[in-house]
């Protein structure tokens, strides 16, 4: 949820200063030009894009993992909080230092240590921009499927450390389905290697993994090994127009169920159509409740007629029309609405809560009706868009910023929208994560068992809890 | 390795007698007809496929989840080891009673709990065959990647457990990256629901895969939701036969760094195409040093192209022949010469040491090299085949079974195996898994401080030490 005002958090005018030994122990570790101290200068790093915000005692910058490992152990012998942080892109305030003590950005980290086309891997620093890596390896034809919105900055470590995706997740899977291993540091300064440099790997737990989504938590990656897929030569882009939500979800459900796998299958709502309405020329019928925007990647021999079965698989008895894009301008012109969402979101309701949550494809329709109810319920504006090929909807929920009372309705409505989505077989987060933000809603989706064995898993990692602390698990 | 005749284990008749009221307690959760306590009704339920065999005080056939529970609690309750079994496929004594006492059968958990092809999902009990769950998926349209050579018998859950591939790995990945979640029950007899039933889900640590691959040594898993692949329309066979090794190498490392992805890129060297030679016919050059077998698949129209776009990129100056497929008897012709490996090898050797080591593909011709000059030092016949696309390839030393002098030799050559493959940057096991046959040569590949947090890990699940004690990890 974005525009916390005032969050209700530790800030770090309440903490104990930093110990002036820890303070020596990090110059010994950092260059001055390394190392921020003073208020003024550390308050950006205060900041990710939940837009809440606590000021950190200090803000160091890693270039070498040795300095990671240094900086964890100096934290630990002073017990001072340690967040790691990548470019503050994240939604949820898992880069927020809660505890204020030590940001430790590792923005500088991002040098490409190792790039083997051959064997489809590269080797990064966690600090390079998701951008910087595409750009890299689309020169020898590959790119890394993981595609947040903020691909032009965000850091490969941030999309780790929250297992972020994007759109390209419906065909080619997440960060955990796309790493092949990683360096990292535990909370207790121990080195790891984990994982392999092979796309087949089976000695040992899974710890690639099990840090892939950690949040930051149990260790902080200073390498990755990425999996590379090669680029496809061609992509047909796709627009259906719906009557209404239920006949797009519909049609989400037989794309899914027939052979050619959509590489993009967005959704957008009736709600935000309207309201794109209100803000820019729209090419939609008058009646339009709900568009799929559809891409079909692939070897450009036979794309028409993947492009085609996608297409005939869209139809139904709510499709109001349906464009195939045959050239550059035409794709443009079809992305046109969805890229007006953004700005018309923005002029309606400069504050929102945004939301993504995931349910079973077939299950988006009872969700959709579910949120309409919830929407006259609470009287609450709701627009819905997403990735519909994984089920995963961000629900946004308008909020008028001069009305406090409506933000207390607001979380009362969000709370039934995370019931709902459970009862569904659904989940609370299919990209964001967790953060501050739905921290203490976990517990309603996860059992009491596994909650107990994360935390456990939590101490191994970071016995004294330094790391990122307070963030992901309920607290105990 | 298999044909172990004697192992140095111990054996259940050094075992304590299991106590009545455990027995009892036995007695309470099972029908006579789950569950067997005479040796002789005990005994192959002492044995995989390692050959190895360590005679069980117990075995009982679960058939629900609420039996795995109340059978884990009462080996804790009583210090019982407790091994859960599939099939006994495995080839790495993993689920061979190390310590005698309960053997937990999951074959009759064999039911389907709910398909959802729309989701793409199946959930099944862990007992279910690979080939179960191929044919009822088969008929909606869709597969489950995963495909062992044992897939008409090997179960789900050992396929979860050793997180095994086949072939196909190289284009659609392990079973780590075909499940959406499991139900389990930890070794201190807690129920766990990890995972989600959607393509996205990044609440909490990842516990699904931390379980998947762990050798049945944190948790019994209980019930899986496996994730479903759209069936191809088509497949398109190629055999490439090279001069040497190094020549076939090179063409996979080509081939993988091109667009077109294989569903299969297997390998065979020189040394298995003469043994074949002995005991088939055989329809290659006189000349040929290696071969490729390699599958293209996708949508019909293309599919030409595609397979033509290998074919261009497995050319170069040590191809001799290269055959694509036109016909289904082609293409039986074509696999043939891989189909007589096996008979022969048998027919060579009947006592062979298999492994399954996996290295980045460019470092396949030096691993190739090396391997023939450790047979050379150590006087052994290797013959190498395996998953060329992975980089995983299945080394066979060949053994006299009348020559106990060759087989400490052997040992010595695998242990230079071993150091080859870390040596390049590889992994000991692609998708045998290390059960017995590899437990100790593990802190070779692993660091000490990730074996440090594995052994934790294996303490929170199960503090007792009851699962499958004794496999995986090395003793500590």
């Amino acid at each position: 949820m974005s525009n916390k005002s005032s969050p209700s958090l530790n800030t770090s005018t309440e903490q104990a200063p930093l110990p002036a030994s820890f303070l020596a122990a990090l110059a010994d570790i950092f260059t001055a030009a390394e190392l921020l101290t003073a208020p003024a200068d550390c308050w950006t790093y205060g900041y990710d894009n939940s837009r809440r915000h606590v000021l950190p005692q200090a803000v160091a910058f890693a270039t070498s993992h040795e300095q990671v490992v240094a900086t964890v152990l100096a934290c630990n012998q002073f017990n001072i909080p340690l967040t790691a942080r990548g470019r503050g892109t994240g939604t949820t305030g898992a880069t927020v230092p809660l505890q204020g003590g030590l940001v430790l950005s590792l923005e500088r980290m991002n040098q490409v240590l190792e790039f083997s086309p051959d064997n489809r891997y590269i080797r990064v620093q966690p600090g390079i921009t998701n951008q910087q890596v595409q750009d890299i390896v689309k020169a020898h034809g590959f790119f890394w499927p993981p595609d947040p919105t903020s691909a032009a900055f965000c850091s490969i470590g941030g999309n780790l450390a929250y297992n972020s995706a994007g759109p390209k997740a419906v065909k080619y899977g997440t960060p955990r389905e796309n790493t092949l291993g990683l360096r990292a540091v535990t909370g207790a300064g121990k080195d790891l290697r984990v994982g392999v440099f092979t796309s087949k790997g089976v000695v040992g737990y899974d710890l690639t993994r099990l840090i892939i989504g950690s949040e930051g938590t149990l260790a902080i990656i200073t390498e990755a090994t990425l999996k590379l897929t090669p680029l496809p030569e061609a992509t047909k882009t796709l627009r259906a127009v719906y009557q209404d939500v239920f006949a797009a979800a519909k049609a989400v459900a037989a794309i899914m169920a027939q052979p050619v796998v959509p590489c993009a299958l967005e959704f957008i709502d009736g709600n935000a159509i309207n309201m794109i309405r209100q803000y820019s020329t729209c090419d939609l019928p008058e009646n339009a409740g709900a568009i799929l925007m559809i891409e079909v990647d692939g070897q450009r021999e036979g794309l028409d007629s993947a492009a085609q079965k996608v297409a005939d698989s869209a139809k139904n008895d709510g499709l109001l029309d349906i464009r195939v894009a045959q050239t550059r301008e035409e794709v443009q012109a079809l992305w046109q609405t969805r890229k007006a969402l953004s700005p018309a979101l923005r002029k309606v309701a400069p504050k929102k809560i945004n939301e993504d949550v995931v349910v079973p494809v077939t299950e988006i329709p009872t969700l959709i009706a579910g949120l309409d109810e919830l929407s006259k319920q609470y009287q609450l504006p709701i627009i819905n868009f997403g990735h519909a090929g994984n089920g995963n909807i961000h629900v946004n929920l308008l909020l008028n910023p001069d009305d406090p009372e409506q933000s207390a309705r607001a979380h009362q409505c969000l709370d039934e929208v995370f019931s709902l989505v459970l009862k569904l077989n659904g989940t609370l987060s299919g990209e964001h994560g967790v953060g501050l933000e739905k921290r203490d809603f976990v517990d309603r989706e996860l059992d009491a068992n596994s909650l107990e064995l994360m935390r456990a898993i939590k101490r191994q990692f970071d016995p004294k809890g330094i790391l990122n602390a307070g963030k992901m698990l309920p607290l105990g």
